[in-house]
């Protein structure tokens, strides 16, 4: 994959996706924020590698990449040579395998968000819709209908952020955990986008950001974001959230999501969890802010939600140092469940959805459904 | 202040602090698990920067600590060059003067712990009980004492990790938060001290260990003590108690204490009260294990005690990089407040103190005046 240096300005339009000289750029956000790097993707497999070592990570996000993805596998539009398409390979039995192998290495790369394996099952439709006309015509196809996830998601997040910024009030004190942020999706954002309208209104006075052990998405991507947006905030280790709550400091709690089941119980990062609990016993709302296509329908409740384990040299070698003793294992669990009732509203893209989560995100759901 | 390597085995009888050729050996902490370097103080000063970076830290072990900072003051034991110690300055008045600047300099070093306060103030009436003997009596009666306080603190943690153990089951697998080990007291440590007898007959399973951000304390310390002791543990982010809980992977919880108020509210590191909470929630027994001298009845709820902030810097560097934006702050809180309504025990030299809290610690600590 090659690269090459940017400086990225996260504004209204900022997008860390961006299909660009037939290929898929992506800001690389393991090296955030001491350096903006696009990798150049030219195949599925570029894709999947940068979905899988996180260089682009956030639900919403994998699966708008992922469709791009989907796209490269049938050639990365005229330059046959470039995308190591030979002219025998146009047979449409070969474009199918190439397709399908595309299709389950990008389903393989993380199993908790639920925005990859939808956007690889449209994918999948799309391209049985229009294999027939042959491998261009399909490639076409899916580059078409990523473009349109792509805008979709954007706009998605500006109306989940006007909803939010309804339910904020002057001077909250927002906390936050990850990133859930542009970063994490097509463009804008969801958690840190319903925080961008919120302030741009007037109704935001700072943000306490959790660092997000182990890999610090808030330390170093949410953190960058404010920075950019100029939004005051505060950086604080995830262990203390108790103690800024018990002083009074947090009006809000607001984060994204990896996969809300059918019954309002949602996976998102590590830590996510306690943070809903803490702020139920301080009384302070606990909001997820995630698009439609974060919703699962065909996921009962958070049990039936896979969690990824990941590399447990994650948590024990911080900035390539080892911290811990060499005989020292660590579990790695990227996720977890903050059970429904937990969750004071979920800020969508279609209004805010209050309990009974089962029948409000059914209906929620039922409305967006295709006619 | 020279240094020495060593190659420490936390077992029973380790001691991170030592006397040692008329000077205070201390383990420096902030360098474990990666090398074992010992410092040799020879003057209150140096004793005074080692609780300051945290060479030495854990509330019992900074009131030993302090306490052979006092003796020092004094001189170091014959050596009066060595020790700086001009005759002239034998005078009362003078010896009384370096005796009070000792005792101020390291009571200012760190405001939580009270066992810090607590040793100086038993330290001053030490020496006003021998300064009319000279300095060279003085200096012996407060060294003895130190020796004594070291003694006793180590014997004390032996009998409440017994305690402890009488509370456990076969196969508990018990979870911690920072280093309440031998490193953090004179020996033998509180909740790593419980622990460790419990695994002596059998009952601890393993031991699930948070990191502790941001210093690590769980990562470095804890685990290099559970490695030595045999104690097989796995690591994780201070952020995973959540879903260790929700899983049912958790039997008890048992953390140390910096301060626990007349009432019970006890002050520990950041990211205990969290814990409690959420032990809570799940009913899982949540213990906190400490001497009697970490007990204070002057102070009557957590409401009172002064919380540590310490340097940004603690939070935004990890193992020496920068890893967030240069215009982000952060607050850096080193401790909260657990209140006592849910702790379901405390583990002290003096037997298991249970609610009401008022009533049982003002009974043990009662029962421990000197006559």
């Amino acid at each position: 994959v090659s690269e090459h240096r940017g400086s990225a300005s996260p504004g209204p339009d900022f997008s860390p996706i961006a299909w660009r000289d037939g290929g898929l750029a992506l800001l690389d956000q393991t090296r955030l924020p001491a350096e903006e790097v696009w990798l150049d993707c030219r195949r599925p497999e570029d894709v999947a590698a940068a979905i899988q070592r996180l260089s682009v990570r956030g639900a919403p996000a994998i699966g708008v990449a992922a469709a791009y993805g989907l796209a490269l596998a049938l050639g990365s539009g005229g330059d046959r040579e470039a995308a190591g398409v030979a002219a025998e390979a146009d047979s449409s039995e070969s474009v199918r395998r190439r397709f399908e192998a595309a299709a389950d290495l990008l389903a393989a790369t993380r199993p908790t968000a639920v925005n990859l394996r939808w956007a690889i099952e449209q994918g999948r439709r799309v391209f049985a819709d229009h294999a027939a006309g042959g491998r261009e015509a399909a490639r076409r196809a899916l580059l078409e209908w990523a473009d349109r996830l792509h805008r979709e998601d954007v706009a998605a997040n500006r109306r989940l952020g006007a909803y939010g910024a309804e339910l904020f009030a002057d001077g909250d004190r927002v906390l936050t955990h990850c990133n859930a942020g542009a970063l994490a999706t097509a463009g804008y954002g969801t958690a840190l986008g319903v925080i961008q309208a919120s302030w741009g209104v007037g109704k935001v006075a700072m943000v306490w950001v959790d660092e997000t052990r182990p890999l610090l998405q808030g330390a170093r991507l949410t953190a960058w974001e404010l920075s950019r947006l100029g939004i005051p905030h505060k950086l604080v280790t995830d262990s203390s959230a108790g103690a800024l709550l018990s002083r009074g400091l947090v009006d809000r709690v607001v984060v994204g999501a990896d996969r809300v089941a059918a019954n309002g119980d949602t996976a998102n990062k590590i830590g996510t969890y306690p943070l809903a609990v803490l702020a139920r016993r301080h009384g302070v709302p606990f909001y997820v802010a995630a698009p439609l296509s974060t919703f699962d329908a065909a996921t009962p409740s958070g049990a039936e939600i896979p969690i990824e384990e990941r590399d447990a040299l994650e948590v024990t070698d911080v900035a390539g140092s080892r911290l811990t003793p060499a005989e020292t294992e660590a579990l790695n669990l990227a996720f977890d469940v903050t059970p429904a009732e937990l969750v004071t509203a979920f800020i969508t893209d279609a209004g805010v959805l209050e309990p009974p989560y089962g029948e409000s995100i059914a209906r929620a759901l039922g409305a967006a459904e295709p006619g």
